[in-house]
Formats: C-alpha cells, sequence, structure tokens
C-alpha cells in the first residue's frame, strides 16, 4: 500500500497541543468505552444499533457529528473551530480566558481522504478557514491514493500542498505516513487514527479480530485519565472564578452551553398592525433576526466575522453552520441567501435535517416574483423539495406577523378570513407567500356574488401536520373538498421567465382571476 | 474603481490565437447583430424578448450555453474544451485535422469574477481542466474585488494565482487590467470584454446611450468579417476532403455534429425475458449503456478519457456535461455516480434541465434498500424532488425491459398485470423500482381472496402526463380511485438507517403486508 500523510497545520503552539492531548484522551477514552463492549460492537450496521454504518451524532453518544457525503465533514470542523473562536473572543476575559485551547473541546482534529479533496466544499470552507485564521484546526490529510475506481492518478493530479499554501494554511509534509509514527507525533504530539482499516490490518500484521482492543492498548489510554481529570477540575475552579467575577457574561455563556433560552425571549419579536408599512418578507425576517440576536445570546449568523448585512452568507457558510449548532446546544446559527442558491446547500442541509442541528436557513426570492433576471434565479420546484425533505419546516410566510410567527414557530397554518359564520364555507382558498394575497382577492370576488369563502394561509406544512386533528378540522374540515390547491391549483410548472415580476404572474396564470375560475369549477 | 485583470493561459499558442481571434470575431459579429437592432435591445428583460436578463441558450441565437448561476459557466467551458479535444483525438487524420483551433468553434474564453472563484465547482472542474491538460480554455479572471457586499476582502483572501498554478494551470497577471489593453492584445491578441457595465462606462468616460453601438465600432468588428469568411471556405474545402476519403469518419462526425441518430439505433438495446437471470438495474442500465455507445456516435460520458466503469464519474462532471451537450447536438453525455450525490449536483441538473441540454444522468442506488450504510447515503426525498423539477423526466425502472425501455423512453406507465378481464379492478396497485416486485406480490395475495387487482408500474409520472388521454385512461382509470398511491400511499417519509436492507423494508413498513391492509382499507 502507497501512503503518504499530509498533515496541515496552522499557527500550532507545541505546548498547548502536548495539553490539549492529554485532555482529548481522557475525553475520547470515555467515548471509546462504548466501543469496547462487544455487545455493541457486535451490532455494527444492524437495526437498532448504537454502531450505525456511518458515524451519526443521533445515534452514537460521543459522535458530536453526523459528517455527512465527502466534504461536509472538513466544513463541521471549520464550524466547530469557528464556534471556540466567536466564543473566545467574547467571554474570555485577560484575568480568565474560560474559553481556550487547554480545557474546552473545541480544537479540531479531522482525517481527510482524497475523495473529501476533490469536492468543490473542501476548498470552500478552507479558504474561509485560511481567511478567517483558524489556527486551531488541523487536518490530517490521508493522501492514500485510493479512489473507487482505483489510483486517483486517473482523476486527480493536481499539487493539494500548493493549493492549501495559497489557501493560507501551515502544510507539513510527512513522507513516511504508514509508520513514521515518531515524525507525527513530533509534529502534533497526538496519536494518529486510521482508515481504510483492511488494508492497514494488513499492512501491519494487526493480530487482533475486529472490535478487539488489546488490554495493553486500553491500558496505554487509560494512563492519560488522571491527567485529564486534573485538567478539567482546573477549568471548572476557573469557571466558578469567572462566575463569581463576570455574572452577566456567565448567564449568556450558560445559555449557550445548555441550550436553555432565556424567559420571553420570544417577546422581542416584533408585531405588526394593519397600519404597519408593507415590506419585503426578507426585510420584515431581518428585523427579527436583528430582534432574536439581542434576546438570545447563541444566535449568529451573518454578524459573525464577515459584515453587518443578512444577505451575504453563501453555500458553503451552510456547512460550516452545522458545525457551529453541534458545538453548543445554544448556538442557532441563520444562513441567509438567494433560495435558488440552496441548489449548492442541498447537501449541507439534507446534514442539518439529518443531524437535527437546528440551522436557521433565511431564503429569497421565493418565485417567479423575481422578475427580470429570468428563469435561473426564479426558484420554481424549490419549495416542494424542501417540504419532500424529511426533518425540515419549511415556512412561506406572506406578511409581518407570519414572518415573527416563523420565528416563534406557531401552528403552521390558519384562518385568514371566512364569510360563512362559522358554516361549511362554499370553497377554501388555500395559499402561501404571496399566493395570499392573490387569495384574498379572489376571495373578495367569489363574496360579491354571493359565495362563502374561507381564506386559509398555509406557512408551514410540516408544522400544520403535527397540530391536533381538532385544530386542523378547525382550519380544513374535511368535508368541504373544494379548496384551490386540494381540488384544483393555481401554480407554476415551468421554469421562469425574464420580465418584470407583475407581468410574469399574469402570463404565468397565478392571478384573481384564475383562481376565481378554478374555486368556482369546484363549487 | 480598483480593477486587476488575471489571464490564465495554459498552451497557448500565439500563431493560433492570432488566427482564432479572425474568426471567433466574425462569428461574433454575425451574433452582434441580433443586438445592434435597437428594437431587441430595447426590450432588455421584458416578456417575449430575446434579451432575457441573464443569457439562455434557448431564447437567444448566439447564445450556446446558460451559464447558470455562479461556478456554471466556467463548468460549462471546461465541457466545451473537453469535446473539442475528444472530436479532435477522434476524428483527426495525420493529413487533415478536420477538428482544430483555427476554423471549429470551439476554444473558449471564458470571464470568471471574483463570485465565480469562490464557488468550489470552480475549483473542482479547474482542477480536471488541469488534469485533463485543456490548453485551449482560456479563462480572464476579472479580479475586480466586487462582492454584493463590499470588498471581496470582507471573505475571501486566498491567493487565487497559487490556487490556480497548484490546479495546473498558466497564470498570467496582467497589473493594469483596466485599460492595460495592449498588454493584454500582446498576450492574447483578442479584444476584451467588460463586466460590471455601469462603472465600466463612468471609468471610460463611455458617451453613448445604453445599447447604442456606434459605427466605428461596428466598422471595426466588420473588418474581419472577410478574412473570417476566408477562414471558414478553407474549412469547408478541408471537410470536403475528409469526407472523401474518410467516408466512415464523417458518417459518425455527421451524426454528432447534426444530431441526427443513426437508423435503427434503438435496435441496440437489449431485451429481457422471464427467463433472463435477475440483476440490479445499475448493472442492467450498464448493459443499455455499452449498447448505446457502439450504436450512438455521440454518446458518451465514464468511458471518455478517464476509466471504463460507469460509475465513476463524480458530481462536477455533471456541470461539464452540459458544456458536452451543448457542443454539437449530437452529444448525448451521461453522468453516473450514487443518487444521494445529486444533493451536490443539483445546480448543474437545473441547468441540464433548463437549458435543455439532454443531459442523462445514471443514478443508484435510489432508497433504503442502500442497507447498512445507514441514513446518510441513503435517498428519501430525492425521487420526489426532481419529479418536482421542470424539464426532467424522472425513470424509476423495475427490471432490465423498464431499464432498456427508459433508454427507449416509452410511454412512462404500463399495466403490469390484471385479473379484471377488462371490468373495472377493484383496486389498482401503483408501483416503481423495487416497489414493483412488493406491488405484484400484494396483488398475488388479494387475488387469492377473490378480488381483482391491477398492478401498475409507473417508471417516469412525467412521460405519463404526455401519453394521450385515451392511453392514460387505459391504464389508470379514473372510476377506479382505489389505489394504493393515489388513495393510500406505503413509503418513507423520514431518514432511513444501518441495517440489511430487507430489515430496513420491514422496519420502515414497505411490505406485501403493508399494501395489502392499505388496500383492503380502500375497497
Amino acid at each position: 500500500m502507497r501512503t503518504w500523510m499530509h498533515v496541515a497545520i496552522r499557527f500550532a503552539s507545541p505546548r498547548w497541543l502536548r495539553q490539549r492531548q492529554d485532555y482529548s484522551i481522557k475525553r475520547n477514552l470515555e467515548r471509546l468505552e462504548l466501543f469496547i463492549r462487544r455487545e455493541v460492537l457486535k451490532s455494527f450496521r444492524q437495526w437498532g444499533s448504537k454502531t450505525p454504518g456511518h458515524p451519526e451524532n443521533f445515534e452514537t453518544p460521543g459522535v458530536e457529528v453526523t459528517t455527512g457525503p465527502l466534504g461536509q465533514g472538513i466544513a463541521n470542523a471549520v464550524g466547530l473551530a469557528l464556534a471556540e473562536k466567536h466564543l473566545a473572543a467574547r467571554f474570555n476575559k485577560p484575568d480568565n480566558e474560560i474559553v481556550d485551547h487547554y480545557t474546552s473541546d473545541v480544537v479540531v482534529f479531522w482525517i481527510i481522504g482524497d475523495g473529501c479533496q476533490m469536492e468543490g466544499i473542501t476548498n470552500e470552507v478552507c479558504s474561509l478557514a485560511g481567511h478567517w485564521g483558524l489556527g486551531k484546526l488541523i487536518a490530517f490529510y490521508d493522501d492514500n491514493h485510493i479512489s473507487i475506481d482505483g489510483d486517483t492518478e486517473i482523476a486527480f493530479t493536481e499539487n493539494v500542498d500548493k493549493r492549501f499554501e495559497a489557501l493560507g494554511c501551515h502544510v507539513i509534509w510527512v513522507k513516511n505516513g504508514n509508520n513514521g509514527h515518531d515524525e507525527i507525533r513530533k509534529l502534533i504530539q497526538c496519536p494518529r487514527s486510521e482508515k481504510e482499516v483492511e488494508a492497514t490490518r494488513n499492512n501491519l500484521g494487526w493480530p487482533c479480530e475486529p472490535f478487539q482492543v488489546p488490554e495493553d492498548v486500553k491500558s496505554h489510554w487509560s494512563r492519560h485519565t488522571p491527567e485529564g481529570a486534573a485538567l478539567e477540575a482546573d477549568w471548572n475552579a476557573k469557571f466558578a472564578a469567572y462566575e463569581k467575577k463576570y455574572p452577566e457574561e456567565v448567564e449568556k455563556l450558560k445559555s449557550i452551553i445548555s441550550g436553555n433560552l432565556p424567559a420571553g425571549w420570544e417577546k422581542a419579536l416584533p408585531t405588526y398592525t394593519p397600519e404597519s408599512p408593507g415590506d419585503a418578507t426578507r426585510n420584515l425576517s431581518q428585523q427579527c433576526l436583528n430582534a432574536l440576536a439581542k434576546s438570545v445570546p447563541g444566535f449568529l449568523g451573518g454578524v459573525l466575522t464577515l459584515h453587518s448585512k443578512t444577505l451575504h452568507l453563501k453555500e458553503e457558510t451552510s456547512a460550516i453552520c452545522n458545525g457551529i449548532a453541534l458545538h453548543s446546544p445554544g448556538f442557532i446559527p441563520y444562513c441567509a441567501t438567494f433560495f435558488v442558491f440552496t441548489d449548492y446547500m442541498r447537501a449541507a442541509m439534507r446534514i442539518s435535517a439529518l443531524s437535527e442541528a437546528g440551522v436557521i436557513y433565511v431564503m429569497t426570492p421565493d418565485s417567479i416574483g423575481l422578475g427580470e433576471d429570468g428563469p435561473t434565479p426564479q426558484p420554481i420546484e424549490h419549495l416542494s423539495s424542501f417540504r419532500a425533505m424529511p426533518n425540515i419546516m419549511m415556512f412561506r410566510p406572506a406578511d409581518g406577523n407570519e414572518t415573527a410567527g416563523a420565528y416563534r414557530i406557531a401552528r403552521g397554518g390558519y384562518t385568514v378570513s371566512d364569510n360563512s359564520n362559522g358554516n361549511k364555507p362554499d370553497v377554501i382558498l388555500i395559499g402561501t407567500g404571496l399566493g395570499i394575497e392573490i387569495a384574498a382577492q379572489a376571495g373578495e370576488e367569489l363574496r360579491k356574488e354571493g359565495k362563502t369563502v374561507r381564506v386559509v394561509s398555509f406557512v408551514c406544512w410540516e408544522l400544520f401536520d403535527e397540530q391536533t386533528d381538532a385544530y386542523k378540522e378547525s382550519v380544513l374540515p374535511s368535508d368541504v373538498t373544494a379548496r384551490v390547491r386540494k381540488g384544483k391549483s393555481v401554480g407554476v410548472d415551468s421554469f421562469g421567465a425574464s420580465a418584470p415580476a407583475g407581468k410574469l404572474y399574469k402570463e404565468f396564470g397565478i392571478t384573481v382571476e384564475a383562481v376565481v375560475v378554478a374555486a368556482k369549477s369546484l363549487i
């Protein structure tokens, strides 16, 4: 087996690394206990086991992130390292560096392979890591030349060292990666892990059965336990001193560490009256984000280390957000960009959903209403495609209160207006977002003709599904089947076009008249 | 305005460039004619005009590719350059280089901006361009430091020159990009274009109205017309000689240039009988691909310059495929990889659909049937998400004949079995892919109990929608509303898990028993 290993280190201090190593080994050992119990190991890749085929943070204690498809892992790592840098900048005091390398669990060692290197997202997030100077992020690049189709030479011949130097990383080349343990240890004072298990076992002549951890290995790891415990006790004393001296900061820090939101956090959200000036929901959302940034200590996103606007975060950031969210339960990162760019973000968003990271995505614009820029940036299928993704709640609010309600997490769907006086309406018009205004106007037209009409705003389908049957029946009575959307649908099922928004709505047939005609055909 | 321009050139020959320039200017002029007609220009970004907000190949004559979101353009360029290299390697003869730089329209000049550089896909495709040695791909990098949030310094500080050198590009830095026309001309002998139009107009003190092309500019471009026409006549003579001497090759080349498939091409596709050994549809698909590669001259994909397996093409290749497909109408590229990786490919696949590029995507596996690797690589929402995307036909075949039928493009949905003897069946069981086997077994169970059951395979919903009403009614009679899938649905609406495939199907309730129970509840 040909194996080289790159070690990319940036601004790493040997003293810190040595101390860090002891602590991380202690922590790793606790986690490893799980794997040492053979009954757990024997159920590897079986239904209901704690050891699925890929590491999953929601299945296995000690697994902090679901790394997902190639490239998402290093993005997680950048997010974790960024979260640490953020906490250190925000809470450290000259006399008490409560967040630091030695004791907090945020230094990231990451193993990446050739497949990871081929992914564009790896370049995106490492470019940002270099830009932000995330000196505590250490990646081991296992350049073993193995791909699913043979040697990576068939498709991948770039100079990876030089590329990472261009991104601002400190690159160290370990020529003898297979058994140059002393060289690696000298560089980072840390035992290395292995991938490509089978080949490695053969290469090393490893005698034990799969999943067997020999006693001498266990005791080798165990010898660091007392040192790690002492470091942890030191940190606890430091935290106690910090708590006493900086009560205001510690309240916020505790909220971030625990995930407990401050009481009444949601009162910070704005409310709107019919007299409030109309505005695009992206601007209304911005008002909510600003309000939450003040009332929720762990709420962060666009304001991080980049710039103050909401709409500057790009798709690479979505993967980083998973790392931030999974760093501490009280971190609620948001990622805002153009909705159509979710086509680049989908792998990261799926990992948000799968690993239950609780990332907020703020996306705009959401329809052909984008207008003149034409079909490329006009979302068509995106709403549906995310409604099909598990663990995602897709909100499409129509106004300020619905936008604020989306952050407050309300009931998903509700009756906007109804002239049936508690009786069964002739027809229910269901809409979301911009569609609500059209539905409301169509409702007025139909009422003029003597019909009883209910208009329902269906802000979040998934959330509505979670409500009680009684509530769902109260909004959408099952014996009223005349529904524009259920019975008939007015929408777009082709790509958009370039023209002013109003013209597009008309040409694509999303009009008050079309809704009225569809409704009449059902009554 | 601060503007620098990078010019990345690889293996560019000045002689070739000079000649190339003349021809491209002639061609560009023909295209420019469209824009010079002011009635066309005045309708910029309006409904029904030939000048949408983004360039669209299906709207504007002379626009060869819809470049799509940031990063897709350079991917297109790599595809175009790769198509040229492929044609040259396949059809050029020592005595007649019918495909070459001077006369064929495949040399690619591409302008990329800072936003493009931030996209991971740009790095992916440029890494491949370097690997493949696409020396005729020339990119102008307009490093103007402008982003939507201000100077790119806020988020992008890597050394782009060094990164591109690492990818194997020849990088030339033009210090004075704003008005160093002579320097640029000397390097590539070609007039440069401009982005950031407004800023440039101000910077240059450009006096004309928007869309106005002054006569002196028009005549400046026109002076190259006769030279270009002569070059074209030369190439036509060369082609005539080639046609005479190499009749076999020219037949294939003509098919690629014209898009006319050879008569009877579809007869090459395999057919299967009940006695044929069962196999995974990905392997059956491989048999079809191999057959088509022999019968369709422009059919290409995995066999290109990489490796011979089907499943080695990765997501970056999907964007390159658009360039290949749009190079010549007879090119039918296919891209095969893991279905869940479409999360990385979605932007490119949407551009395939929008620009009607006709790329074939072969994706596997398609369900929790993947088994032990767990939820990360198990597709759940992907089938639905592509059914929601316009201009895409999503086939989910169940066996060899359905797989071959997908390549032949059949009717989308058909009756697999029916025991109602032409009467209205009690229930219709509709399935796709692996679900057909479950539906067929459930049908057998129900028939044993005396029910009349029709089993329908719904291989491609979009294609079925395009059939005549009579055909659709014959397969799915509208008065039979008892349908497992229409009336009741048996499927997965959460993420998957790690276990053997059979166990997963059972645990997620996708079983013969579940289908029987659902069917009975409808009868």
